[in-house]
């Protein structure tokens, strides 16, 4: 009888939801003692650690589980004290996307607490940081897994790994990595036939459906892309600095980059971006002109150690020019598998299939630390 | 210091001597005590197990290596007295596609000794044989992993597999999972341009250049995709009995498929091919005059518990229409991605990419025995 593993859980929102929904369905699920959303924090009672809390994505079900103990916010510390005096091995489960709680993985990890989260920023700041999660995690003999970082539950991260432990040479890696500029791209420059849709409008429409950021410059100054491409390069072993230490194109409008984020600056870029269809409606048709279509991507091309992230034109029968919706897809090209590359596609944003990525990485810790 | 895990190799083929140069490079490989071919077999002489084998394609640079035990070939059996006496977790990776040694997984699991191999037919025969071996693996607290028994090194079984566990419902699977009658295809009936390829032709050009097996039948009768739907249509749930047990299309016309599988019968099967050409040419045909190409393909429909193999027309901007080379594709339906599959492409055979496969699976079984 392996004896039991304790998971700590950050995060209840679109990913932190599903996620508790599947894990609550998960066999041999390990035992829930800590729930955090942003202002509240659900503990098992110390120092038996029991009862466990229900996997629910219900907050006030979990609340009325008799015995909890209740508590505001805690500290990055208090959660890994907390976590690592649990009669067993640990697990934390990062579904925010808190830059400073990634900051503190190397403290979780050196006192021996796994992490697996599709939070992409311990990953994709600076390579100190990058190197601390990796040095720690071997020091406290704990596991970091990430599969949906990058493609959410798209079988990405584990299949450069794979490339990489096996001895392969990956020497490029290109693709569409960010769900809402496949769908923006698709609608506005279709690759089968043509469409006279106005930029500003294609944006409206992605905005209204919910496929962009509140904001969606967010998604359009390409930093999503570029994290993305950090943490790719780096596993590729390319030492990216930063997420901005490479070419970066942003979408946004010069004139338009420095309107506030709020309500009224959003409504005020929303009102002025018609002004620019003109600049994207010419990009489309130099690309249409060459017979092509454009496509914002970003690539990583391991032997010249550069990553760049834009937009590109491709071939109209090319697999980045046929893509549909808002999929993403990922082309690893490498040595062994020669001129036509491995593709990974599907769909790469979305509660679900994001939260899959992170029960799948939770099933290989449980199996790893059992 | 984590306790050392030990190695058992049989088959030095293709897949085999790729296998054994990638184990070369591997940091922290297991240590090699097993190594056979056919006839002859070398141990790490007992009972200290050492020293090891060194990881090497070359055979005759293994023999000469001092101390070693040499021997004809052993039994299933005493291969697993072998293994299991060893001083720490051992593990058997299978290089071959023998049948007899996949029917005695199940006696080296109950024996507490892992399985990582490439080999289908522990997976896609009898389904006795299939639950016997997970069964034998929970008894013998062993592993199993076997990716590279469907498109080789492609992520496939790692990926329907996380589907699964994570309770994903996966609806359909379809794909094109022969690298050979990729090519055939692919060549006969090209989605971006007509061809006045006949059939006969084609399948001699692929018989020149390697791609087919020494007798081409044994790719035109569909088994292999089959046992590899019967794989893949076990892991999402169906209990298929039999690779045999459903639908499968042969390329072989009737009259040509009582001839022996000699060199002589190989010769008049080609020599008599060209017979047939206006048979698939009518294929083609039909497929055209409705916009479309045909293509071999393999699909599970989950629901319908349907396993099919054969021919099937498919738009000419699909993806698996759009196939390149002897690239396999394989589309994953399932309730979360939903009406957009999640795809997994690329090369599905060869002796490289194969071995990728069983490297990537022995790191995995490697680092959850540590």
């Amino acid at each position: 009888m392996a004896s039991p593993i304790y998971l700590g859980v950050i995060g209840v929102g679109g990913v932190g939801s599903a996620f508790l929904n599947q894990l609550a369905r998960l066999p041999n699920a390990p035992q829930l003692i800590l729930l955090a959303r942003s202002t509240q924090t659900l503990l098992s009672p110390t120092p038996a650690y029991s009862p466990s809390i229900p996997a629910t994505s219900d907050w006030q079900a979990a609340v009325s589980t008799p015995s909890l103990t209740k508590s505001g916010a805690l500290s990055a510390d208090e959660i890994a004290s907390y976590l690592s005096a649990a009669p067993g091995r640990s697990i934390l489960v990062d579904n925010t996307s808190d830059p400073a709680l990634a900051a503190s993985y190397p403290a979780f990890l050196r006192r021996g607490i796994s992490i697996v989260t599709p939070n992409k920023k311990g990953f994709s700041s600076d390579l100190a940081l990058w190197k601390d999660i990796f040095a720690s995690a071997a020091t406290g003999n704990a596991l970091v897994y990430h599969e949906s970082t990058v493609g959410a539950g798209l079988p990405v991260i584990s299949t450069l790994r794979d490339l990489v432990a096996t001895g392969d040479e990956v020497t490029r890696i290109e693709g569409v990595f960010s769900g809402t500029l496949s769908f923006l791209f698709n609608t506005f420059a279709p690759s089968g036939a043509s469409s006279s849709a106005k930029w500003s409008d294609v944006v409206s429409q992605a905005k209204e459906l919910g496929y962009t950021e509140p904001d969606p410059r967010d998604d359009l100054n390409g930093m999503d892309v570029a994290r993305k491409l950090t943490i790719l390069a780096r596993i590729a072993g390319l030492d990216v600095q930063a997420p901005d230490s490479f070419p970066i194109e942003s979408l946004i409008p010069d004139e338009l980059a420095s309107l506030p984020s709020t309500a009224d600056g959003i409504a005020q870029f929303m009102t002025r971006l018609p002004e620019f269809d003109g600049q994207m409606a010419a990009i489309k048709e130099g690309a249409e002109k060459a017979g092509k279509v454009v496509r914002y991507v970003g690539s990583v091309d391991v032997g010249k150690k550069e990553v760049r992230v834009g937009l590109q034109q491709f071939d109209r029968d090319s697999a980045i020019a046929g893509l549909k919706g808002s999929d993403n897809i990922i082309n690893f090209y490498t040595k062994r598998y020669g001129g036509n590359p491995l593709i990974v596609q599907g769909a790469g944003a979305g509660g679900d299939v994001t939260a899959m990525g992170v029960s799948a990485d939770l099933i290989k810790v449980v199996q790893r630390l059992s």
